[in-house]
């Protein structure tokens, strides 16, 4: 039995950061960080909205957080009780991630006697625009309430303000932002309608960020005065004026809110039935698990069919909103097996931004598609060359994560191929002209064009990468990123000869474009001579040329030689940089994505060997660790890391700043990596052709794991204890 | 007229260190800081030994020096007058530099009146283990005299102590020490011999690093003293024993100072009848080159027949005594025009030394030859993988001198070539079972194992490299580097044409070796397709591949960024790193060294470009951008820039040291590099086939330039002025 709630008893304002990740709500549109009503920008409040962006002046380009509708202040005889300024006598603040509902209850001690808040609210998953509050308040005495409540366009930025303009007005009843962005001139609209259940004085007033409503009314003792607020959050990518927001808000008014309630819980619900994870035995990891899938579902795109999930997911601005290949890698499998659909969404924005891989490849002189390493709009490549700040002299360091780490475009076809062979839906390669064929033949030729021939050698070399260990820069022969391009190229060549099963016109095309024959040629040839390192007599792989010669050194004694606790450990002179100790999985990420590549007994060295040299300074490490073991029969090993993977947000740990840069906010790659230990680890969800095969390989405290998948159109219900497996079919 | 002598007068402490480069003796064998007779280690004493080696603990290794015999302490009336700590009423110091005779005079008040000590001494050029001193006392008044004289064995080190064991003797009349080194048991045997013209008291003593003789006398009012002292230096490497150093200063002692002093003159001015540059017009430019070939003809290693020259001369243990690509590029020309054997001595060096190049390039995993950065005994490569000290954090930091400075290789090549093309003389080649042959060979196999060849490309490449410019590590396609590794294939193949030309037992011996056809068509077809940029449309060259992408900037702008006045400009995040702004002459060195490549407006504007942004910071640049200019016609150019290199000892400027680690010493290179601004820039010197052609193009100032040089075994002199050119054939 797990109580599928989160929960926070007492208030402490070093944790207001923390929790605006671990109290996130929302539904794919936008995310509302787990703030307080009252709080505003200082507090890090955000309505964190998908796929739009915004630059001015010289720092990044970030998404846009639109004006606050939830924005709420509390009066009683004149005096403002707001968190973190006046100190409550009773505080307790929770999250129900089954239903996706926040609430909160603050309670302050007046001269007079107490006043009360309580709220409950949720992003709505029944409509992408919709966010619904209900705002309670009681006293102990007669008291004269002011509740001033509106829209707080004054909103959180980290390179802002992104607004050059904010317009507001407060007609039939309904308040209405508009706010202008600096770059495009993309509009954000916000329409807040309010029910109240009292008889109040209302006044309304526009400041210069701020559109609000004052009620005003004495409150009797006892008596409970409930507040209803029904917020529509559009843009201009999807309504032509405010028009839209307001007639939302007001649609939604007239049903109530328990109506709202009502029909996103059983969204929630319907999400639920599929992607529950149960675990008999260990109340702890299904707690963790079942949570980071909440999450998960929190920031699946269901409004589009092309975009994708940023990297802090819907939790603010750090690491610029974009998406890395932590979506294709760790985060697209759970969407696969239980919401294939957003599996489909996230793909297709890969496929839809193609021409900025082609622009990419193209700047540094090669051919194919390069994809960016921190995808904005249209593929664009955020990433800076400048990531990190020289502590001792207050210098941007040249990094080289955006032209070196070439393996992103691999990713991209691994995600591609792997949602088709699990869906068995391949119209991802053929629709919209085959641009997801031409994705992948770009991807090939990309790889094609970084391979370098040494005169007396016959093999294909790729040199001067990153490889997935980023504290190696410039490394020749990556064998992660070598392995990931013979991937391809294989790849390239397979969905050539599917070229022939397809509609005339479409193949006649293609060829008008491609010298097919000649590609495959050229991709059979390079996928026959491309180095790949073996393993050595003990079984190790070297992960590049020339790591066997770094200083052998562990995590821990590197700790101990840095100089400044945010010292960074990778570049060219870092204390990692010239050691074999590596940030994350790398060559153990290869053999967790081929394990076909070597036996077990070659994996398990691989995992011995770099695991006491890896510092997991990414949460992308763990859940390799994890799957890598439990591939290795090792579900003892396994454990820890999925433990730490699925944890990574729970715990609401993990350093929130990097001076005065915020830098905190969710994991969706360390959730889903959590799901992919879960049920491929543990589970040993495995497939052959058609038929699903099962390896369970549980942890020792577990009794059973339950879990449903969606296999090839059709939706299975998997069963398994330590020694067996049962496998259901529900639905085709 | 110029006068063949620098001077101090007056005394300053803080001229210590660079005096002892500024006033060098020396004579191949060994060289004498200019430093004074009672100084001691802690002023930079050194009786610098050539081309032997050792290392003791965790510092780098670096050459010995040797006990010094030249020691002398002055005592009058029972107080020590020595320099620095007692005060001179006056001190004059002279560098006779056409006889290389150092002399001193000094006076000190005592209370009685006046103590002066006159001294000349010299390191014969007669007999390279020979230095002779002559000491004279002078007291105005009845003094009591004490002088404290014999062999001082606590010697200066930057990395020592080196001698493990110091044993000494006091007989027959002779000092002697045997020091004996840490890391090779190798021993210097040191003795010295006086006499002296007065009637002394004389005691011996031994200290424990010192042996000493104490003579005591009453001086008379204006009498001269005269000690004189013959110290003879051995080595292991050319003695079996003390006796062998006990002889020769027994055996020179009885020819008598005057004797010993003539000789040493009468082989000094043998060396100036070939060397001298007469500048008729410009007193100071031939003041400086003159001042600069003297240093280089100290340094001239005439008592092996193969031995190089360190990058720091005979000067201390600066850089390691370690050779560097400064001897072939800079040194060379200078011995190969006035005493090729002492050219052949230098290339000889690097022949024998291949088996450290072939080693080192098997470590890097490529073939062939690469030959050491620093290189020591047997081709030892003693430069460290970490070269430069973070001034932010006191770490060292990773540079990649020794592992990407491939040119070094072609450095030999040309210089093997240059030697014989100038001399005639090919019998490096064929000499000791053809290793000349085999070296150039070698280090073609070396630069044909480097070319990579993208797939879809025809072009040999060359990546990860640093060229001349030491500020931009780990680039691509370095445009000097390309070209040196061409020059080298077409030099291979040359060579693998003449032999044919030779003893048949020998060709045939090679080819059961060497698959000599096979290596003939690899070569032919790596200079045909090897990769060299072209002018741009502006003409200029881009030194590699991105370089024309980095911002534009001038030393002066980056001056400006430094937070630190020691920090390194280059490595991974220096000021200079991610600019155009370059150390020292690079895609200038490539056009000054083939100036058949382009026409001269070409290499006018690379001059153009280049210049501005190059920071001159090595001793190496300047004179290339002087040559550079001559051959473009603009000596008005050339000229700051020779005088530059010609002056970059005699001014003594220059830092001395970087923290408490010395980095001073004498720059051979600019030395050599001023000469062949001077003759092949300004006096155009320049050869077809058997044929000298001279294209005059002297600075406005000079009226007429007149050398000697050996050409194919003919010495010729040359005269010039600015329209007209004189060569006569003196000797053949």
């Amino acid at each position: 039995m797990i109580h599928w709630k989160i929960e926070e008893a007492g208030f402490n304002s070093e944790n207001i950061a923390a929790n605006g990740n671990r109290f996130l709500t929302g539904n794919g549109y936008m995310g509302v960080r787990g703030t307080l009503e009252e709080y505003t920008k200082e507090h890090l409040v955000a309505v964190n909205l998908a796929g739009i962006y915004d630059r001015v002046g010289q720092g990044w380009r970030e998404p846009l957080n639109a004006p606050n509708g939830l924005y709420t202040i509390l009066k009683a005889d004149g005096v403002e009780y707001s968190l973190p300024g006046s100190q409550p006598c009773y505080h307790y603040c929770s999250l129900n991630y089954r239903k996706a509902l926040f609430f909160r209850n603050t309670i302050w001690n007046t001269g007079k006697g107490q006043v009360a808040v309580e709220s409950e609210r949720f992003v709505s998953l029944a409509d992408p625009h919709l966010i619904v509050m209900k705002y309670c308040i009681t006293a102990d005495h007669h008291a004269k309430i002011e509740l001033i409540t509106g829209i707080d366009g004054d909103v959180w930025d980290i390179h802002g303000p992104h607004y050059d303009d904010l317009a507001f007005s407060a007609e039939n009843d309904c308040l209405t932002a508009v706010a202008t962005t600096h770059e495009n001139k993309d509009k954000v609209y916000v329409a807040e309608a309010c029910s109240y259940d009292f008889i109040s004085n209302t006044e309304y007033s526009i400041e210069d960020k701020r559109v609000l409503r004052h009620l005003s009314f004495t409150a009797k003792p006892g008596a409970k005065y409930i507040l209803t607020k029904w917020i529509s959050v559009y843009t201009s990518k999807d309504a032509s004026d405010a028009g839209e927001a307001v007639r939302l808000a007001l649609h939604y008014r007239l049903y109530g809110y328990d109506h709202c309630k009502d029909a996103h819980i059983e969204k929630w619900e319907e999400k639920w039935s599929v992607s529950e994870v149960m675990i008999d035995g260990d109340d702890a990891a299904m707690e963790a698990l079942n949570y980071s899938l909440y999450h998960l579902i929190c920031i699946a795109p269901r409004h589009s069919k092309s975009m994708s999930i940023a990297a802090r997911g819907l939790s603010g601005q750090t690491y610029k909103g974009a998406v890395f290949w932590d979506t294709e890698m760790f985060m697209l499998d759970f969407f696969i097996f239980t919401e294939p659909e957003v599996a489909k969404t996230l793909l297709r924005y890969r496929i839809d931004t193609l021409n900025g891989a082609l622009a990419k490849a193209k700047h540094y002189g090669y051919e194919g598609a390069f994809y960016a390493w921190e995808s904005q709009e249209g593929g664009y490549d955020a990433c800076s060359d400048y990531n990190v700040t020289d502590v001792f002299t207050g210098r941007p360091m040249r990094t080289y994560f955006k032209d070196k780490q070439v393996h992103i475009s691999s990713a991209i076809v691994y995600g591609i191929m792997k949602y088709i062979h699990i869906t068995g839906d391949d119209s991802l390669l053929w629709e919209n002209e085959a641009r997801g064929w031409k994705t992948i033949t770009e991807c090939a030729k990309f790889y094609y064009s970084l391979l370098l021939k040494r005169l007396d050698s016959n093999l294909y070399e790729i040199h001067d990468v990153i490889g997935p260990d980023e504290y190696h820069e410039r490394v020749n022969n990556n064998g992660y990123t070598n392995r990931m391009a013979k991937y391809t190229f294989d790849t390239a060549i397979r969905i050539i000869d599917l070229m022939d099963g397809i509609d005339d016109d479409l193949g006649e095309k293609i060829k008008s474009e491609y010298p097919v024959e000649e590609l495959r040629a050229k991709f059979s040839d390079a996928s026959a001579h491309i180095y790949i390192p073996e393993p050595k007599e003990d079984g190790v792989i070297e992960q590049f040329d020339g790591y066997d010669h770094l200083e052998d050194a562990t995590p821990g004694v590197l700790k101990g030689r840095l100089l400044h606790e945010k010292e960074y450990w990778g570049g060219a002179y870092g204390v990692a940089s010239h050691t074999k100790v590596i940030k994350q999985a790398d060559v153990v990420t290869w053999l967790a994505l081929f394990p076909g590549d070597f036996p077990t007994e070659i994996m398990l060295a691989n995992w011995n060997y770099y695991e006491p040299r890896t510092e997991h300074g990414s949460s992308l490490s763990a859940c390799m660790y994890a799957l890598l073991a439990c591939r290795c029969g090792r579900p003892d090993l396994a454990y820890p890391f999925f433990l730490k993977s699925a944890t990574a947000d729970l715990m609401g740990g993990g350093k929130q700043w990097a001076g005065l840069v915020y830098i905190g906010g969710t994991h969706p790659a360390a959730q889903g990596g959590a799901y992919i230990a879960a049920i491929r680890g543990f589970g040993g969800l495995d497939f052959e052709g058609e038929k699903i095969t099962l390896t369970p390989r549980l942890p020792e405290s577990w009794h059973s794991l339950k879990f449903k998948v969606w296999y090839r159109g059709r939706l299975y219900l998997v069963e398994e204890t330590a020694e067996s497996a049962k496998i259901e079919l529900l639905q085709s």
